[in-house]
């Protein structure tokens, strides 16, 4: 078995979570990409869901699915997210963004009543902040000001693409933060969105109601324990 | 004795805490513009201070006066910053962005060793937010979804020019969120920048060290305490 089979089973997982007719939140990355494929196929068979893209990728994945999707500017009523992440731990804690598309895939997952998060097993940490840093989308003007400010937390490095800054779909650059295991959450959360010059985070503490973890011994589902 | 003086007034005032030589960050708005006309004086008579501009006007005014001027991507090492205000309390909390400014204006006061604000007295409030919406500059994408949120705590205006919207320098928008009169400024500015879509927020809780108010009575200064 292998890793894109894994994430295949998890993005098929996911498609339980689905309503009879709603408004569904398309993730990004590698297995979200295998879960739009599948919800395709669902609305070619007649169901009536519409989609609200989290990236331009998926965007242009979805239209051409012959998806129908909701305008940008919103507002929605989402009722449920899907997407995938770069590294969870089992308390539903996520870090994203290693696809740069974390701002937009927050904004989304916020706007959502249920957010169901695919991995494969080589996503899940004991401890988060083990495997990545974490992304932090800043804003161009003084961004070597909001780096010297990130600094503070770990070595933060700009992201390039083929040499030159990376530049995000709101036209901001993204700076990869190696805080190291991450004790609390929406602590660093904060104290990272609070810099000014900061726009967004890849933290979303406690945002996922499921996390659907596909490997070796079969699909293991993590939830949000109701109160 | 009118407004025009008491912001000239203040503006004057202000001169005194520049160094001999160093680096000034350069406010926006009507009052920061006549300081930056005193700083023209002072430079070209020989004072060794370069500029950091919070905004476009206030990069073209500098310019214009021959003020050197630092890169826009920073780090800056800022030794004053002397910058207007819409709304201040004596507690030295202050709202801004009336002209759009707030979210470089932010960055520049974390980027510097003092802060100085200018007002003349019509801007003084017993509790801010009395007078003033709070403006938050926001991401184009889903900005109606933003909006949604942000009317969690008070009814939200997107600004608009010339009947279409505002557009900021880094290229998202404002809305003006009235909120009323504020209690927890350091708790509000965490509550909005929390949310997706967010950038920045216009309250500086406790962000300036001296308030200089100009007015009929004379100069008042505000000052911090020192613990």
């Amino acid at each position: 078995m292998s890793t894109q089979q894994f994430k295949l089973d998890a993005a098929r997982a996911a498609l339980d979570y689905l309503p009879e007719a709603g408004v569904v939140g398309l993730g990004s990355g590698s297995t979200a990409k295998l879960f739009i494929d599948e919800l395709g196929k669902l609305v070619a068979a007649g169901r009536q869901l519409v989609g609200v893209p989290t990236s331009e990728d998926s965007r242009a994945q979805a239209i051409a699915l012959g998806i129908p999707l909701l305008d940008d500017a919103g507002p929605w009523q989402i009722d449920v997210c899907v997407d995938g992440a770069d590294e969870v731990n089992d308390q539903l804690d996520v870090i994203k963004g290693g696809g740069g598309c974390h701002t937009r895939e927050k904004i989304i997952n916020y706007a959502s009543a249920m957010n169901i998060i695919i991995v494969d097993e080589s996503k899940l940490s004991q401890r988060l902040g083990e495997k990545w840093a974490v992304p932090v989308e800043t804003l161009q003007f003084a961004h070597l000001t909001t780096k010297a400010a990130l600094e503070a937390l770990g070595p933060a490095a700009l992201r390039l693409k083929n040499g030159a800054p990376w530049v995000t779909d709101s036209g901001n650059l993204i700076y990869d933060v190696s805080v190291g295991p991450i004790d609390d959450c929406p602590g660093l959360d904060a104290q990272l969105k609070r810099l000014p010059g900061v726009v967004e985070t890849g933290l979303f503490c406690a945002r996922a109601d499921v996390v659907l973890v596909a490997g070796s011994a079969g699909l293991k589902r993590i939830s949000k324990a109701r109160g």
